[in-house]
């Protein structure tokens, strides 16, 4: 009889781990919560209004149409049954499993302060995503319709919370969107008035970068008008505004940008944990304890050959998921190597951070390879092609082409959708 | 002091008003509840995925960008005080007219039986639409994982109420979701078994088309799969599906696309109202006794030179537009000339019926007039541009591009999200 491999989550680790298992004599069931894989690094500009949902997302079935030994199920995954090898599921009957590949992702963590979310919503699905924009888009129509100068002022204040990659693109499309896309869009406000914030309680914005170009990223974030403030730590949110240690901003716009810990489903494994929640995971990316049980992408914690954390970044995950399908495809259990391809983050149009081993590159040199790299990811070919055109039409018109807020405003905002 | 225009409502009729009087030396105030003008002929395309909400809508902002005289407020009409000259708004204060134009559009109806847009929704926003397109691919999803054969069934049956072009148009794009697009990606149930329904009272489907164009329409339907079920009136619908008068279908998937009414807003003008609720309108489009307020597109019914009700159609609301436009920029009020410009529907990809004048047109060749002719009609050039590449790729692929289900799958589905 086939070997039963189950995958939980169709993100960058899953399908990887599910596709190099192709040709193998076995049967997999992917698991998801969605019926989309999502290209998590373009979230952001969902969020802010440059690409609609379906340029960054795949449905799975399409992935996975030509590849016959996979069977696909939208559901939740609850818990593991580790001694009946089974995965429980909502609404569904349990599946049992030869191989378990937990790749269930991160979702973000307000460091047990859970009652922000409602106030700074993260950014971690698409669901997520619509929501920010459609709020950052209704909150200059609000404006637009108040007569109130400091109720105009809260919609037009943003903050960032984190300064991390997230953080700095948002906030530097934030501020293309106030003082470039909607400066002619409205008659009553000065959209030129609107203040960006981008909040770090660490001492520089994106802190696992190189000091050279942590400093080129502040700079251009000021120059786009972003207000840089790092080592301000938060220590509440309200619906009327952000509180900082030193510092209150009121706004109606608070994103949560910072810290991200992993799902529920890995608790019921019990074995040992980090601080995010992930499994601290063996050399060949298996829960102690139980070779037959992978845990990978963000919902792991692996080590690279210098003991560093390795980060949860693409890269990582699809390397992780390929190493996983070959070892259960009966490859040999070498411990697992991580090849850092570097990092990058856009700051607004034409501009970018970026190293890669010892190059580093900043400017419109950066973003261009931030383009490249990002449009070489994208998983299937209409995805690919609907960027390009997108973005080929932003970069002539200078343009949001997202811009629609879905439903309608008759009553007054609540803090978040 | 200028002359102070205010026009409720930001679809075809009401923003060729309000470009009619770029050049006038008005104030223009448009209020829309959205904050977008919608193509609402593509609008099926968006709840049969073939679309993103993105292609088919504009930012009104962005349309009156360059048109210094048009203040636009996101706010939803409340009432018409005819004495002082105002209309009063949701959480705004009241706006004056010195004119008014209702460009208030339609809104489904359900004769009387509010009950059933729970159980079979209708599609007139974005938000509709986007709705159904998340529950029809979540209806597959379900089947999926159901091992109840009946249950199955319930989701795989999709019954369209009215044969209309909506109802025809939705009709044929889910039988080619049904029998194209999914065939390959479901491994569970088999995806031939969706039965997809067209139910319509009338004796004949499209009821406004002319005989031999009706009869081409029903055969490329059933050739397609669809079982046209006309002279069939709808008793009762519930979660558990459609009763008519001599069946019950059973279905998850009830969507109706029978009739329209106009919103409340025109009763509190006090005028006479034909039973659509629409503005019985004067010839040269006022409300009878107020020669400053004009009722246009959906919200007005205007009879044609031979006596006939026009149709509510695009073209019918863009001439009214620009009728109402030219008469406050100071135009004479000659009596509202209809130009004709035909009808035409699609059945499904590379088929559709059209009639201009005595031209009658079946399939292929009507279903590349039909892209043409809303190819062109689309209002901006992004719009255009992007519907176009989607489109190229989707004649060259057979696949549609936006499958995407947003949120997740963790509750059994209620009726309708």
């Amino acid at each position: 009889m086939q070997q039963k491999v189950l995958i939980i989550g169709g993100g960058f680790a899953g399908i990887n781990t599910a596709q190099k298992l192709k040709n193998a004599p076995v049967e997999i069931t992917l698991i998801d919560r969605t019926n989309h894989h999502l290209f998590q690094p373009l979230l952001y500009q969902v969020a802010t209004a440059a690409l609609s949902s379906s340029d960054i997302a795949t449905p799975l079935r399409e992935i996975f149409r030509d590849q016959e030994n996979v069977r696909i199920i939208m559901s939740e995954a609850l818990s593991v049954d580790t001694e009946k090898q089974v995965v429980n599921l909502t609404y569904c009957d349990p599946v049992s499993y030869d191989y378990l590949v937990l790749a269930t992702g991160a979702k973000h963590s307000y460091f047990g302060n859970e009652a922000w979310e409602k106030f700074a919503p993260g950014i971690k699905t698409l669901e997520d995503a619509q929501g920010i924009r459609e709020h950052i888009l209704r909150s200059f129509e609000l404006a637009e319709r108040s007569h109130n100068r400091f109720e105009i002022q809260h919609y037009l204040n943003f903050v960032m919370i984190g300064a991390g990659p997230t953080g700095v693109e948002m906030a530097g499309a934030i501020a293309e969107i106030a003082y470039k896309t909607m400066l002619k869009d409205f008659t009553q406000i000065d959209v030129k008035k609107s203040r960006i914030y981008l909040i770090e309680a660490a001492p520089d914005v994106l802190p696992t970068f190189e000091p050279a170009l942590r400093q080129r990223a502040r700079e251009d974030l000021e120059k786009l008008g972003v207000i840089v403030l790092t080592g301000h730590k938060v220590v509440d949110i309200n619906d009327d505004g952000v509180l900082t240690d030193t510092l209150f901003i009121p706004t109606k716009n608070a994103i949560w940008c910072a810290g991200n810990e992993a799902g529920p489903l890995l608790k019921t494994l019990n074995v040992p944990l980090d601080r995010q929640g992930r499994v601290i995971v063996e050399e060949d990316l298996t829960a102690p304890g139980f070779p037959n049980i992978f845990a990978i992408g963000d919902a792991a914690s692996v080590k690279d050959k210098k003991g560093r954390i390795i980060p949860g970044v693409a890269p990582a995950a699809i390397q992780e998921g390929c190493y996983v399908g070959k070892i259960i495809a009966g490859g040999k259990r070498k411990p697992f190597k991580y090849f850092d391809k570097g990092s990058m983050a856009t700051i607004g149009l034409y501009k970018a951070v970026a190293s890669a081993g010892p190059l580093k590159l900043t400017g419109f040199l950066a973003w261009l390879a931030w383009c490249f790299i990002h449009i070489a990811y994208l998983v299937t070919f209409r995805g690919r092609f609907l960027v390009m055109a997108q973005w080929l039409f932003w970069l002539i018109s200078g343009k949001r082409g997202s811009r629609i807020i879905t439903d309608s405003l008759t009553e007054d905002a609540t803090p978040h959708p």
